[in-house]
């Protein structure tokens, strides 16, 4: 396997509305997605795009890895015990990319990694999966297919 | 202010040796800097460079968001308590780039957010400084000036 891309990092908020005023008034983000709920993971989310270069020639971009903020939907979600013990939010999780889920599930499975859940739908609408943080060095990974070039991943 | 590159995340970890061989062997890294010793802050840190796309035409690059792995280098290191608190270790920080050390300082000053020390050189080279997690939606952040082109910051 191959390190690929730090996509984004998740991070857990008790309001998305307070966090995206927080990026946008005081860290000056100009690129923020609208916030959408992914139900099956009692989630709402929504992505601060931050540039890949500070200064420079003055076009704008756009293609750094992202802040994937995420908000409780209910009670059962499953970032409420991240929240319990972390009340104003705070860095929840990692995500790398690789160019096949197939091949990546099969080469973690092998190390002996485990893998939390089946492999499924992520916020980017290409397939994901979740690996265990005592396994990884003390941090939730998610492992997530690159998007294809053009649009949506689809089967 | 406008939101700059996520230059890199922090990751705390017991072990530094055994970090770089898991993002080596378990993540497949292939550009991990040699580890250097910041006795002021009392730690040890490399980086793991990422690349900025994970598929793609096949030429190497890693310029994308770097994973900073840091070790405690004694007893009284800034980082003994968060790894008190996580023996395995954990995402510690997230580092945001300024092109202006100064005016990003005053303007943090202005909005009321706590900063954590003077401004000093950190592991780039260049100056930063570190935002109380309270302000900053849970999460401690350092703020760091973009490294000059071809080279060092110096004064």
């Amino acid at each position: 396997m191959k390190l690929g891309r730090l996509n984004h990092i998740g991070v857990a908020t008790p309001s998305i509305a307070d966090s995206i005023a927080h990026y946008r008034d005081v860290m000056g983000a100009t690129d923020i997605t609208e916030p959408f709920d992914m139900p099956e993971q009692g989630v709402k989310v929504c992505f601060v795009n931050t540039p890949t270069h500070s200064t420079g020639s003055g076009h704008s971009d756009s293609g750094g890895t992202q802040i994937e903020l995420i908000e409780p939907l209910d009670e059962n979600s499953t970032i409420m015990g991240f929240l319990a013990k972390n009340p104003l939010g705070g860095q929840h999780h990692v995500c790398f990319e690789v160019p096949d889920i197939e091949i990546a599930r099969e080469a973690f499975e092998d190390m002996g990694k485990r893998i939390l859940g089946p492999t499924r739908i992520g916020a980017h609408g290409t397939p994901i999966f979740f690996l265990h943080p005592k396994d990884m060095q003390g941090m939730l990974t998610e492992i997530m297919e690159t998007p294809r070039e053009g649009g949506h991943w689809s089967n």
